[in-house]
């Protein structure tokens, strides 16, 4: 985290490299950074702008950003955070990853099974109201006060709402600092309207992802609907035709999922030691796995792409955020901070309550290094890499968790949250057994080679079977692929007790030492840490003010910034791509082969029309489909990736090389225009 | 590093928490530490106990160690020793790894076409020979002479032998703070005569590798042959039929392949943030591929089962050190053994000029940094990962080497040299284009995602193809799978240079870059590295004396030990497991699943017989099939893994928990009896 204050300008000046002006910071829409804005920008938003941009700007549940582009509930996110979606509704015969996708009219419009987009309503302040429950508790105390009270306040803002068109979550900002609670409008019936290929999308692949110079069209057009129609949108980002320009003010809103700027030397040590270590080992084993699994036949890397793409992303941010943590520099800089920090708390006898935060939050570190490999593979299901898992997981947890009062359950189960778990377990998107087993026997190797032959878990999941008999047997066997049948157990929880499927069954033998799992990390890990890590906040804001702004947590931020490049080594990096360098880059092999509405579409392009570009804006993963506006609240670009620097993003903002990576608003339009064809959608998008 | 000087014996009490007086060392046999033996096992070895075991005592070229255990020549090691050789004398119809193999009479046996076994003869000290030349020099000077001075004294030790039957490596000891040629007798027809199953050899497969209890048959039986006879072998290590007791003093006579316990901390820092990541993450994706290939087709598991058993233990090795390097207290111990020896330096004028030598050793780690990964995918040819590859490598190195004296050649193209390269280029193990296509695509698209599409030696290796299209065309029209093609290029370099064999193009494409990465690496780093690394392992010496043994080479070391369980968490391990632990574990299911011969067996078997046990002997990856023996040198067993916290054991040993796994005489000889029938072999062993 890099702070604002006095000290640390001190701080900035002597000890650290890069321009403390930089455009750092994901500032909630009640806490603008308003005199950098004037100073720097000349640009003073009224109530008018925040509360229109607030109400355009939306956000995939799944993990993405999004935006309101017409008054007819047409919504610019990327392709990548479509993918999902269009997969599900691709067969073999009519690939719409391959091919692309335009619904010619609204009847055309396709349904998304799973896709479920929230538009930010209201942010109401309830720190007090849940400080004064939680007051003085630790461990597992706090995590059950905690809850209780989120339930009450998510379930009286959800109250009386039959049509589950609301959603509501409690959010601790600043680690707890501050708590608010979000209430947004929730629309689960989403249709795709236009996808280009993927091909063209994800131009470069695996290989140029994270990288700059780009060329890719990662975008699609989604619209949503309420009641069968398409929903109002009287605020919305019209378009500009003519895009970015080098030096504009580009503000980027969206939902940056998360950063860990504000942790503990501790905890980002334990980060690098244990949670990425694990984590890419076996993200890497898994690409693997996935890779040789797509070269089996045409079908099967159809239906491995999407999660071999994600899978491929993951391990880039995880390496990333790794050599970060590798970085002296950083980790000095960090040891430094808290360094500061805790001098603050020492001298400022008001705050002396804080000083032991850091021994606690090491303890739950240290718990955490004993259990973690526990908790990730059978609490957070990782030993069961499937969507019949994940079924599993939801009915039997929600059998239990639906009988309690709303305050007792585990915040995923409460009224609030139960939408969300519906969606996922009605959905409509096709299972496909071979490459469920194929993850599934995987996983269940991977848990007996990290809790060990002997340990009782493993013995409970496979007996003396093989990962492969028993997955073969199971995926064999398991009537949960069938969504009648999961309606069926969800609606009568008694069945769930009773049932013979093979993955209720297993999941009911570890629910017990799941649970337990579960309670000890949330109590002594998480509950520990957030208490403690709320202490060490009111004592930076103390020591900051409010000029300061919370790590992410997937909810609404501003970022400012603007259109520029960056040096790499020796090497400038301009800040624009043009048309034409596609078509230099292309090869004809994939990730570098341009799809044939391109090639085809060549003469009435112009080939100089700006395709990507890079901005100074501090984004992170979540950011995914940020709309990228300018001074007049106008769509000049969507945000899709970020350079490799902004890696280590997670941990601080370098201004001199972190970049946000950025789909220019005229290329769209050109696509759309010259190679889609979309003239409806264009004369609906009215853009200027 | 540990060491045992007064210094560092206060340091031992006051912040190691281990047994100082622990059997920690890999001695040289010129140098063993008759103190500690005498002191705590009251065994003094004379002369001729030596002459005997070092006779006895046997290196396999290819990474493991063995033994003569008969006058005979048939020699013991383990059956993962032999992998590859069992794996290549296998088809489809005779498939030994599932099978095991048993000659029935010396005519029987089957040769191994990789194996080159080595007896060590005798060894020179040539540190005043080569520290004349070197003196002085830095970088590339540094490097050119040594090679030159390397190639004379090696040259001339193998002067006049037209057989081949002698190898002589020079041996740079304590990091070049002393220098020796080892002579070795040189045996390259190896012959096969019994091996047990897979199944057996490693039950309980990667889940129990490293770990104990274990109940593992890691053994198989070889003859060495000379001029089509078996040799003579006067020196051998009788095997004990009663196998190893409780207490006892154990030596394990194996050739480690390296420890890293004489780095310094920035070394180590290197080896944890960038080789070791590196090296996970592809080995753990390559995993997953291997995984999911060997899932294609019976056949394909057993194609590729050797490599990929080599690459998980790999993975489980690479884990373990990198777990190491993250533990805070042996990163402590050795920032605390830095300063103590700079301080020696710094208080002993006669050492001010290796005051430097850190600084030099950082300089060259950063040059590491930078082209570490160009190194590794391209002069380490593992952006190329296929025999073709391997056999296209050796055939243009070698057309230009050959014609340069010996003494300006690269090191592994002098003439000394020439008898290993020969053997695996002339290798008759199969070559399987299926799985070459295989290994060869996913790592030409590894070398694309690390050094990046745009880099100057991807596009020379791709041009404008995609890894698959690349891999498929070259492994359909290349001809070096042919030994014939092999053995024409190999005896007319001319013929390489116009060959128009894919992989021959790409070698010769890329051999300028290649030789110019291999060049400053050899300079700005390795070299570096040695002239700053010996002027650290003189004061090292200076201050702890001959009393301290140098890191790992694969040279000949004895280690001293005895039979020991420990104490894990709560638990205790004790050190013998027995048979009927085998049944008891045995599942029906691979890794778990007992072969036929062992079911059919067991009533014949003593259940309480010895089956595999521990010692604190302190050993690492080249051990594999090392002899135990007892102070009569008598075998009592055969190691072939560490436990879990062994993997550590490169930065350091601790007695606690530091275990050798070992296969016990007693379990092989029984196996012999009464599973496999083998009783002319057993007549030949004449066991006692």
């Amino acid at each position: 985290m890099r702070l604002v204050s006095p000290v640390i300008a001190l701080l900035c000046a002597s000890i650290i490299s890069i321009a403390c002006h930089a455009a750092e910071g994901m500032w909630t829409l009640d806490n603008l950074p308003r005199a950098q804005l004037q100073a720097t920008y000349q640009f003073d938003p009224d109530d008018a702008w925040i509360h229109k941009v607030m109400h355009a700007s939306l956000r995939l549940a799944q993990g993405c950003s999004a935006a309101f582009v017409s008054p007819t509930g047409l919504v610019l996110t990327n392709h990548h955070c479509a993918q999902r979606c269009i997969e599900a509704i691709s067969t073999p015969r009519r690939n719409f990853i391959e091919k692309g996708f335009l619904a010619l009219s609204p009847q055309k419009e396709v349904s998304c099974p799973d896709l479920e987009i929230n538009q930010l309503q209201e942010i109401t302040d309830v720190t007090a109201r849940i400080q004064e429950k939680v007051q003085g508790k630790t461990g597992r105390d706090f995590t059950l006060a905690y809850n209780a009270i989120a339930a009450e306040l998510t379930g009286q803002c959800i109250d009386g709402d039959e049509s589950i068109s609301l959603r509501c979550d409690v959010v601790s900002l600043y680690h707890g600092g501050r708590y608010f609670l979000y209430r947004y409008r929730r629309y689960q019936d989403v249709r795709l309207v236009w996808a280009p290929e993927f091909a063209i999308a994800f131009f470069g692949g695996d290989p140029d992802n994270f990288n700059f110079p780009r060329y890719d069209l990662d975008a699609s057009i989604l619209r949503v609907y309420e009641n069968g129609k398409p929903v109002t949108s009287p605020d919305f980002f019209r378009i500009n035709s003519a895009g970015a320009v080098e030096g504009e003010l580009t503000m980027v809103l969206g939902h940056p999922g998360a950063t860990q700027r504000e942790l503990t030397v501790e905890q980002l040590l334990t980060l690098r030691d244990d949670r990425l270590v694990r984590t890419l080992l076996l993200y890497s084993e898994l690409r693997g796995v996935l890779e040789q699994y797509g070269k089996s036949s045409r079908e099967a890397a159809r239906i491995a792409n999407g999660e071999l793409f994600s899978i491929e992303n993951s391990i880039k941010v995880f390496h990333g955020q790794l050599d970060a943590l590798n970085n002296e520099t950083l980790m000095k800089r960090k040891r430094q901070e808290e360094q500061e920090l805790q001098h603050f708390v020492a001298t400022h006898g008001k705050y002396a309550s804080v000083a032991p935060a850091w021994d606690e939050i090491t303890r739950a570190e240290k718990v955490y290094r004993q259990i973690g490999d526990q908790h990730y593979f059978v609490e957070l299901n990782k030993g069961c890499m499937s969507k019949y898992c994940n079924f599993a997981r939801i009915l039997v947890r929600a059998a239990e968790e639906k009988a309690k009062p709303d305050k007792d359950r585990l915040p995923e189960y409460t009224d609030a949250a139960l939408p969300a778990l519906e969606q996922t377990l009605f959905s409509a998107a096709p299972v496909y057994p071979e490459f469920e087993k194929v993850k599934l026997s995987w996983s269940l190797t991977k848990l007996r080679e990290w809790l060990g032959v002997d340990s009782a878990i493993v013995q409970t999941v496979l007996h003396k079977e093989s990962p492969d008999a028993a997955a073969a047997k199971w995926v064999a066997t398991t009537h949960l692929g069938n969504i009648a049948v999961r309606h069926l157990l969800w609606d009568k929880p008694e069945l769930v007790f009773t049932s013979d499927d093979p993955f209720i069954r297993m999941e009911l033998s570890l629910n017990k030492v799941a649970r337990s799992i579960r309670h000890r990390f949330d109590a002594e890990v998480e509950g520990a840490e957030q208490r403690a890590g709320r202490a060490i906040a009111e004592a930076r804001f103390a020591m900051t003010g409010a000029n300061s702004y919370p790590d992410a947590t997937f909810t609404l931020r501003l970022s400012y910034g603007e259109v520029k490049g960056w040096q790499e080594s020796e090497r400038g990096v301009p800040p624009f791509t043009y048309f034409k360098g596609a078509y230099q880059r292309n090869t004809g092999a994939p990730p570098f082969a341009l799809p044939a509405s391109w090639l085809n579409a060549r003469p009435k392009l112009d080939m100089n029309t700006p395709f990507d570009f890079v901005t100074t804006n501090d984004i992170i993963g979540g950011n995914s489909g940020s709309p990228v506006i300018n001074r007049d609240a106008e769509l000049v670009g969507v945000a899709f990736d970020g350079n490799i620097h902004a890696l280590g993003g997670a941990f601080g903002y370098d201004g001199n090389v972190n970049r946000a990576v950025i789909l220019d608003s005229a290329a769209l339009l050109s696509a759309l225009r010259n190679i889609y064809h979309a003239d409806a959608l264009l004369r609906e998008l009215n853009a200027k």
